[in-house]
């Protein structure tokens, strides 16, 4: 199990007329802590990608526990369960400072070729760093 | 069962570096196609706010099967299956004009009181709406 | 000078916790009005990139003269008031369906080598095309 | 003159099938540099209003000098030159890592009565903070 925190900081664009932060922003935090959760294992998604290799999602879900505001400072955790063959699975969960859970999410994410699109195995580097991590 | 379908074009400010419309923007566009659907019924979100009662959603979920591009014509169908009580279900499908499946979906809306932010039943005006559309 | 009007239905994540069109938006909106100007013209912005040419904005600005809100159906036009040769600039006016006028606002955009993203003149076919229309 | 600088890591979201972030985020970024300017100085917008006063743009415009890419961590700059009176003037600069400027811009934004959403004066209490800050 890898666990990776960011914290964001919600801007006036994240927010909608009903005062919160709009549900489809989850989504797009959960890929920052993904990103900075790869990053802490020194496998960049940018490396990944100049590889030759791309992420795309298969899956997202969210649930949405309470609203989140306006220049709320959130924190973001990205957790990976089980080590990657050719899906990596995700869990979220984001919480303001207070400590209350705003939102819980899941993403699936696929590994393919850059170039062919063609769906392929998660990369043995990035595998080893996962396995060196655990 | 209900259903209303809306055409939207992607836009390049809604591809990213992968040259796909990001996964964050499906959600976007149930959100596009359930407002339409509540308009073709007669009952706008806009008069549902109007009358004191806002509509969070409290789950969202995605399969993203095939990837959408820059500058695709994309029917986006959003279908209620059940009459609400104090949730509304909506699935959603994302078909290019090809015919062929991009995304499908579905989210939990709740009805709330906008002054208290408390819960409700759907409106009982609403609820007759879709008695007589279906 | 060559003119497109699109409009646009403002969609709950384009709005703001003011209750506002988010100011960001509207420059997404010229877009989506400049791209169905090229549609219109026979000589698409995806043609324009499949042809191996990019066009970057260089510039942009706008001016808020009153505010959008949730579910407006906005009417944005966009103006090409001279012929491009290594520049295009264009204008814009988004109205309310009271007519009333929100934003205004220019871009300047520039023809690029999509391989070397180095800076090329308007392709002639293009320009021919716009021509025709003027 | 008062200034304020932050970071901001480009997310896969805020970039396009050019390969680029979309120009329409730089004046998101403007608005995280403005909101984190407030905060040094005492007086955030969100207190701004709590206290019943809203800051909507009038005026945006942006200069794109160089692109900005995937994972890039950008610093974006906000200068107060003068003080507001009914207006308040902000110049922005956004830089990347390699010290590159990719977006310069200014915003204007006037204060109005959250209620009634007429236009005010800059609160005494604001000006005073930015008067100590000089």
């Amino acid at each position: 199990m890898l666990t990776c925190e960011i914290t964001h900081r919600i801007a006036y664009y994240e927010t909608d007329t009903m005062g919160y932060v709009h549900h489809s922003n989850y989504i797009r935090l959960f890929e920052r802590a993904r990103t900075e959760l790869m990053r802490g294992l020194g496998y960049t998604y940018a490396e990944m990608e100049a590889s030759g290799v791309m992420m795309p999602l298969i899956e997202a879900s969210c649930r949405y526990h309470s609203p989140g505001r306006y220049d709320d400072l959130l924190t973001v955790k990205a957790t990976i369960r089980e080590m990657p063959v050719t899906r990596m699975h995700l869990d979220y969960e984001v919480h303001n400072a207070s400590g209350v859970l705003l939102c819980s999410g899941h993403t699936t994410l696929v590994f393919v070729d850059a170039r062919t699109r063609k769906p392929l195995r998660a990369p043995e580097a990035f595998v080893e760093k996962l396995r060196v991590m655990n």
